[in-house]
């Protein structure tokens, strides 16, 4: 490594060694792998997407533009089942996987050529129009499924089905005389090539990621000529822009994150592998400018991203309205991925930042406390209309969110030369090794509904390393004790973490306390559509109220006073909505009375009165009777 | 008149008997003629919607949806011209008025059908497709267009051409035997058909008007029908419900105003014209109950109706969104014709009030100070997106707006059995007729921007009768001095009017002061989209504040203090935007100092600093440099 390196000086600790048994992930986990992984698996059957593979379909199912992508929804849920295998046993999910995996196998073309649309359907526009038809999107997708399966169940077939399509397109796509020089409308093939490379130490598939990266948006457009040699007019672009495909320019020249959201955030998960692979600073650069851009002007309270739903992406900066939000499901899948890759790079905590905020909040918002409802957009109010659903036309979310909540425990755990990095806080046990040797942490808290953490870690013999503890982003107040003292010396926050330099004995103890107040949260003066208005936090959790807790008086008439918030009380609830804290308080409540029939009147203006209030966790609204929701809350 | 009666008790005074000199009005009216209307020619020829009665197009221009309404706005656009020459002799605006009238007599088929599209385009689709084909519309304003061209030229031929067109359908119309029981999507020949009878006197007009109202929304449906017949399943509508055509439900069975906002309008102007042609209280009952629905819940306080860009109309109750309001200037006309009608039954200043707010706000702001340029919908908030343009694909307005404006006069007073009404103040001179005797009404007032107004009532000898003062709603202080002295007896306030009896002579001098400080408004709290939000009004003059007044800070970051709004200052500007009254005061300016780059933050709300602010009229908005604009502000 040379002094000027940027490679990754953390490496994360993956799910398999990390076991979560806290009120918060454990349960959702355990409904994932019970109840949701099957709902997928019987949906993905009824809607052709697993049958798709037998080729033997003879219509479109239910649309052309929708079965396109199909491939992907089912890959996911494979991915998924195949990380809930590899943390537990489960023979009827194993027998489901295995089934499917062989149908993957049995469905590959004599040339390596995989995608069951292009196979049955459209013979002929293979590799026609990769602006529009995801063939890389679905195959990209594929690879991350066959990596998962050839680590759930050691059997290379799938893997090696999906290296065989990989070398087919890398084939056909390059710089190389006589490849064409394209790449996917929909990024996500970057990633899983990366990850390819990983899987097998191939080196031509990160040779084929960079490619795919560096090619992307050159001049002139490869969507310009493919359009043309398909007999359109480019310029007749149904999207408009190639924005929104992230292909208007190079990704080093991009100075703003644009267009489809969750297409970027693919594409610049893999360009953070690059920068890490290629050891390449000015790909590192690209992510954190972005990075700047869409954290300090385009994300939303909850990790949200891509407030519109014409293009599921972005619009300009500080453009962030609640009621008609769209912050994809996927999209806060997505940038969490991403935030994971550049957390390593330098154990930065402002990546673990949004990485929380995201998992709390706008993650897991996207599926029901019982597991076979979801979201696709997660807006942060509504008037009522707005309500999970057992599937979606277009299913991406729903096997997403089961992988990431199936692999979860990669993002809790690092490790670097010095030591042992926790971003995450929940009760967990997870064995990392440092410096050679095994350390056994174990974690015991209520969080996120306590800030109270206490840590063990226990290794073999005494061993001198630097325990990392992130002190979270909304958290102003922190105390810090080895077995029972504070330090001798005040440790250092750096980047969000603090270094604890120490010798670990077996039975030594660590005690974090996080402050955990409710906190009024106001939005930057450019954001038009929250001036004026408040949010609830408490910890890493975004506060919502719903209609069902105020007697259906119209959340929007209720205001509430910053003075007053910090007068909110706080009660666990264990029996509500799988066991929240809830936030109690007062608030104003316009009234009606008095004004008759008038519409509008003059000089008067609306009289209030004291309401109690109680907000839940917006990452569990919609869970009780349908109603309304509200997350930010006028204060006059 | 039996003692039951519901017919109108008042007249109104014809707007040829009545000449604004007014500083605002007047100036409008003269841009009107001299600008918009030479204007709106060179458009209507330039699209071919004046040459199309010259039937020898070959294809559908622009497009054929639009097209297919087109003899409507040239029709709009002869009606304002022969108004506008009705009021003032204009040798050159008469040869364009007598070219056109020309082309229309020519155009009219052997069998009296006169609808250019179905001429020229598709001839075997006559009269197939009532509900969205506007065959009727387009002849109700023919109708109407005639009837000003005769009353302008004393020349009866075009009018003759009409009465053929109207006895042609109603040859294939009605609940005869033989006959087709249709009626057009879009209503307006109920109101043109009245207006027919009276042109007339041909009581078959009036019994037309009344079929066309009575058999709409009666079941079986004649839309199911007609779709049938044109082998279409009625299911399909686009718009998804009659409701947009005004044909879910018999007239007399509607509870709320529903559907395409301007057919509403004019469907219930012809009803409130048959309610008192017929005296049927039922009718007039159904006016009354739905001007309840609609200005009690769905109005704007610029007088605009129909929020949703969707279907051009209602939404619910109490939808009233600012940025995205649609509040089509059609509509804001059409609401004024429906209570220009409702007015005359017994002079209840309420819906004088309705008009007056809409007159002075959301209608003129349908057109620019000079003339050429043009709102289609006029949303109450913009964040510098929305200006006006020159013309439209879809040019409903602009001539609508022409033929208000030209008739303009129609508006200010009544005559009734006991007296004269003034309805609207503004500087103006009228001859009206009071039990038989010629009295010159005279009114010197510098109205809206002052509440000052003298009135003189000159006839040939000493007459006794009730003068009638509208006190308009919005004010809330007044004094009223005849001859300089307060009256003897406190007049009552009846319905909105101050009745002051009499015996007038020569030279009598009657003084109103109405007191005009500048009011916040505030809207009931159902409004969703207006709580903690207040506007400005001063006399019947909404405020606005626009972008360039306040170098671009962004206007949305300004609170107003409704305490502050008590001590805003009035400032007559003669120079600016034609003359204009302008509020100043000071609002709160929420500051960026202090954020750097952060997006969110916690437990520190914004900061404010007090900001000078410069509120203008909402209605000459858009009239210089393009910006952002908000009429509903902050309180906190």
């Amino acid at each position: 490594m040379t002094t000027t390196s940027v490679r990754r000086q953390l490496a994360p600790v993956p799910f398999a060694q990390v076991t979560l048994d806290d009120p918060f992930w454990a349960p959702r986990q355990e409904t994932n792998r019970t109840v949701t992984l099957p709902h997928m698996h019987q949906m993905l059957m009824e809607t052709g997407r697993i049958p798709a593979f037998d080729l033997n379909f003879t219509r479109p199912v239910p649309s052309p533009i929708v079965q396109i992508f199909g491939d992907s929804d089912a890959a996911k849920w494979l991915e998924a089942a195949c990380y809930a295998l590899t943390a537990q046993a489960d023979p009827s999910l194993a027998a489901l996987v295995n089934e499917f995996a062989n149908k993957v196998v049995a469905a590959q073309q004599p040339d390596g050529y995989l995608n069951t649309h292009f196979i049955v359907t459209q013979p002929e526009m293979r590799w026609k129009n990769l602006r529009d038809w995801h063939e890389m999107y679905c195959a990209g997708h594929l690879i991350e499924a066959a990596i998962a399966h050839h680590q759930a169940t050691g059997d290379p077939k799938l893997l090696a089905a999906l290296c065989r399509y990989a070398d087919h397109f890398a084939a056909h796509f390059g710089r190389e005389p006589g490849k064409r020089r394209g790449y996917d409308g929909h990024p996500e093939i970057e990633l899983a090539l990366v990850r390819l490379y990983h899987a097998t130490g191939e080196q031509r598939y990160l040779q084929l990621a960079q490619y795919m990266v560096e090619e992307r948006g050159q001049s002139p457009n490869y969507f310009d000529q493919e359009a043309r040699e398909r007999g359109e007019d480019p310029a007749q672009f149904w999207a408009k822009t190639y924005e929104y495909c992230q292909a208007h320019a190079p990704i080093r020249q991009q100075g703003k994150v644009v267009g489809h959201a969750v297409r970027a955030m693919y594409l610049l998960a893999g360009v953070a592998d690059l920068a890490h692979e290629l050891d390449d600073p000015t790909l590192l650069a690209t992510c954190e400018r972005l990075w700047d851009n869409l954290v300090h002007r385009r994300v939303y309270l909850t990790g949200g991203i891509g407030p519109s739903r014409r293009n599921e992406g972005f619009t300009s900066d500080y453009d962030l309205p609640d009621e008609s939000a769209y912050a994809e499901t996927c999209a806060a899948i997505a940038l969490i991925l991403w935030n994971h890759r550049l957390l390593q790079f330098a154990g930065d905590g402002k990546y673990a930042d949004i990485i929380e905020q995201t998992l709390y909040n706008g993650f897991i918002s996207g599926v029901s406390l019982e597991g076979r409802h979801f979201f696709y957009d997660n807006p942060l109010a509504s008037a009522g209309d707005h309500h999970r659903v057992p599937w979606f036309a277009c299913p991406c979310c729903p096997p997403n969110l089961g992988r990431l909540l199936a692999s979860l425990g990669d993002y809790f755990y690092s490790t670097s030369v010095d030591g042992v990095w926790i971003h995450l806080y929940a009760q967990s046990s997870a064995k990392v090794q440092v410096q050679g040797q095994d350390v056994d942490v174990r974690q015991v808290t209520n969080y996120p509904w306590d800030g109270a953490i206490q840590l063990e870690l226990r290794s073999a013999q005494p061993q001198a390393f630097t325990l990392h503890l992130r002190i979270p982003g909304w958290c102003d107040e922190w105390q810090v004790r080895v077995n029972g003292a504070p330090l001798a010396e005040e440790p250092a926050l750096t980047k969000g973490y603090l270094a604890i330099h120490h010798t670990w004995e077996p039975g030594d103890q660590v005690e974090l306390t996080l402050a955990m107040p409710v906190q009024s949260v106001w939005a930057h003066p450019a954001v038009r559509q929250m001036q004026g208005r408040l949010a609830l936090q408490r910890g890493p959790i975004v506060y919502c109220m719903e209609g069902i807790d105020h007697g259906g008086v119209g959340l929007d008439r209720i205001s509430l006073d910053p003075a007053a918030v910090e007068r909110f009380t706080v009660e666990h609830r264990p029996d509500l909505l799988g066991g929240v804290t809830v936030l109690h308080g007062a608030g104003a409540l316009i009234q009606e009375a008095g004004w008759e029939d008038a519409l509008y009147r003059r000089n008067r203006p609306p009289t209030t009165q004291p309401v109690d209030v109680t907000a839940i966790p917006y990452c569990v609204w919609d869970n009780r009777a349908p109603g309304e929701m509200r997350v930010w809350f006028r204060t006059g």
